[in-house]
C-alpha cells in the first residue's frame, strides 16, 4: 500500500531554510513570495491488512521515527 | 495565494536517504516496509493575479531553483 507523510515545520518555529529559498526567489524576480516553509515528503510502500491497519502503522512510524514531535508536525495519506 | 510544491527525486535515481529511513524503520519493528523515498514538501505564499498566474509563476520557480531537474521531477497545487 502506498502512502504519503508529510512532515512540516510547526507554525511557531523558524525555519532559515524556507527563509534562504525565499530571498533566493527575490533576487531571482520573484518579488512577490511572502513565506517559504520547506519540509518533507516522505513516499512510503507499507504493508497493511487493511487501510486502517496501513494507517496505524503509519502513526506510529511518524511519531517513532519520522517526525520530530518537539519542532514538527505530520499528515499522511494513503493512497 | 498558498501553494504547495513537491519535489521528489525521479524514480531511476538512488535515494540513500530513504533507504536508511527503510533501514531503521525496519530496526525499529517495521519490517513490512518495502520502499521508501524522501523528497520535499515546499509551502509558499505567492501572489498572482489569479490561479493561472500563480501557477505559471510557481512552475517558473520549480525549473529555476526549487527542484533539480536532471534528477528531481516536482508538482504544485495551488489551494
Amino acid at each position: 500500500m502506498k502512502a504519503n507523510v508529510y512532515v512540516t515545520l510547526k507554525e511557531e518555529v523558524l525555519d532559515p531554510q524556507g527563509e534562504a529559498v525565499r530571498r533566493a526567489l527575490d533576487s531571482l524576480g520573484f518579488p512577490g513570495v511572502k513565506k517559504v516553509r520547506v519540509g518533507k515528503l516522505i513516499e512510503i510502500d507499507v504493508d497493511g491488512a487493511n487501510r486502517a491497519d496501513a494507517e496505524q502503522k503509519l502513526r506510529s512510524m511518524c511519531e517513532k521515527l519520522l517526525a520530530n514531535p518537539v519542532v514538527e508536525d505530520f499528515e499522511f495519506e494513503v493512497e
